[in-house]
């Protein structure tokens, strides 16, 4: 099954997204559907000297714009097209790297949501000491019951366990204490439901905890998820620029930043989570994989393995089938 | 006037925290009275040559008692006599390394609330590029109302304005998007009335604005500040382990290492939020500052020259005078 992709969303699109698609099929021989703009697509094609399916999509929806109105006015824009290939199963999971708005729109309203589920979350890789970890809701619900985060800890757990295959991954609350009585009343109850589920609830963890990867699923609401997310990106991205700033102060630090550069690169790379492959939303019936709007062809190659790994592990099947096993017991 | 000193709270303390008082003589001449157990006090007193005035207490708090409880129990616990101390008007304000429930327990307990005031907050300093934000609440008030948020918001700037002497201090609310109608309904009510208040209002600001120094001022909810606080001491903790990782890897990387050893070494104290002084408790009828648990004596010096700065300026009095107007208004 070919993997859906938006080839019009991000800021280095169409260059970056086809680039993508052909790295995904050479690296790991996954096959992708271009949907976009034929005009603009070929000529990439045609300069790597390779061809790939293109489904025509006339319109595009900028950041700018308001995500739910766009998607349901613009029949023929580039991610309204490339969500219903995937609702008519012509494709297995879409990948997205332009608005995250519209891509959330665009998905709920043309796959619908899995049965059992209210809020579907966006949940993001967090890079960590250990490796990665999944924090979910990203953004999609700004306020989250008890109910709504009980449902994220079970969809992050099946996709940390089938997706990217850890074994009964730890799942917890986000809090600002540790003890069960702390936090507000949503996330109070949400421990004690959590408690008395099968997954492997390993309690509250607090914000020094996200970094240091005791806990393979992160629970909160969108509000503080999103915080989190955003300020993830702007602490890297500030705290390198201070750093860079201090090593160059004097010709000795210039010195030792000439010979560290190459391995702070590395740990650069290690903290971009495109390299985890983007952000799965999860609850719908079908799949999609949120990638960044500044993805460069590495990070949309990477969504694209995941969104074909999250359809070949049948990730929706086993939320659906989790959740009548809770309904029923 | 004296600034009262916990000498008992926080790990390294007595030592910490009595080198931490002498140190503050000696830098700024602030005088301090250091409240605890004069056994152990004195002998570091006497080691370093100096006399300082002890107000005994025989009691003490630990991290792991409920703060409410202990403050209430605990007659002669060192918290507890630093705060009558300030309430008596025999010192000027309280600083606190110990246990923060403890100290905000005992201060909201003994100093009791501005009037107008219904929530207090816990304000701390974050290190940005440009210099130092005051996020708040840090955790005081898991959930706040609209009204709440925007008295946040003139105890933030006040205290920036008074205390740290920015002019015109930039006020934010932290949230999930810059456009108004963004985030929870607490968030946009406190928008609107924002908008219309006389303090400088710069609108929303994201997650990744946090570093940055847009604001001066960031306003949330003490459940979003306190994971965003927590996750700044884990993720500067974890990201300096992961660079020194990466830099040692290698022959090339240990030699530069070397070079940037001390130019990386500042870097660190810049983030160090205890070189601001410490987290003011705003919206009490006096003024406590608390410190990092693990403050050492340059921490707790840095706390009191703030407590006795904020003092001098005589920020509470300007809080209820702001509050005055504010209701005749």
């Amino acid at each position: 099954m070919k993997i859906a992709l938006d080839a019009m969303g991000g800021e280095l699109a169409p260059q970056a997204t086809v680039e993508g698609a052909l790295l995904a099929r050479k690296l790991w021989n996954i096959d992708t559907v271009l949907v976009g703009d034929p005009e603009k697509i070929r000529p990439i094609l045609a300069k790597a000297g390779e061809e790939m399916e293109i489904v025509t999509a006339t319109e595009t929806i900028g950041f700018d714009e308001h995500p739910a109105k766009a998607v349901r006015q613009k029949k023929d824009a580039s991610i309204v097209v490339a969500a219903k290939l995937v609702a008519d199963d012509k494709a297995g999971a879409l990948v997205a790297a332009g608005s995250t708005g519209a891509a959330m729109a665009a998905s709920l309203l043309i796959y619908g949501r899995i049965k059992g589920i209210n809020r579907p979350a966006i949940a993001f890789p967090m890079p960590t000491i250990k490796g990665m970890s999944l924090v979910l809701d990203g953004g999609a619900n700004p306020e989250a019951g008890a109910n709504n985060l009980v449902d994220f800890a079970l969809m992050g757990s099946l996709y940390m366990e089938k997706v990217i295959g850890v074994t009964s991954p730890k799942v917890s609350l986000l809090n600002i204490g540790e003890e069960e009585i702390k936090g507000t009343p949503e996330v109070v109850e949400a421990y004690q439901i959590l408690k008395q589920s099968n997954l492997n609830f390993i309690g509250n963890v607090e914000g020094r905890d996200i970094t240091s990867g005791v806990a393979d699923v992160i629970v909160c609401n969108g509000f503080v998820g999103n915080i989190v997310l955003k300020y993830t990106e702007g602490l890297a991205k500030g705290l390198f620029s201070i750093i860079k700033e201090a090593m160059l102060a004097n010709f000795q630090g210039k010195l030792g930043a000439l010979l560290v550069k190459n391995n702070l690169r590395k740990v650069k790379t290690r903290l971009d989570y495109s390299e985890y492959g983007g952000a799965p939303l999860l609850g719908l019936k079908k799949i999609t994989i949120i990638s960044h709007g500044s993805s460069d062809a590495k990070a949309i190659a990477n969504a694209i393995r995941v969104a074909n790994e999250a359809y070949s592990q049948k990730i929706v099947e086993a939320t659906a089938q989790a959740l009548e096993k809770r309904a029923d017991s």
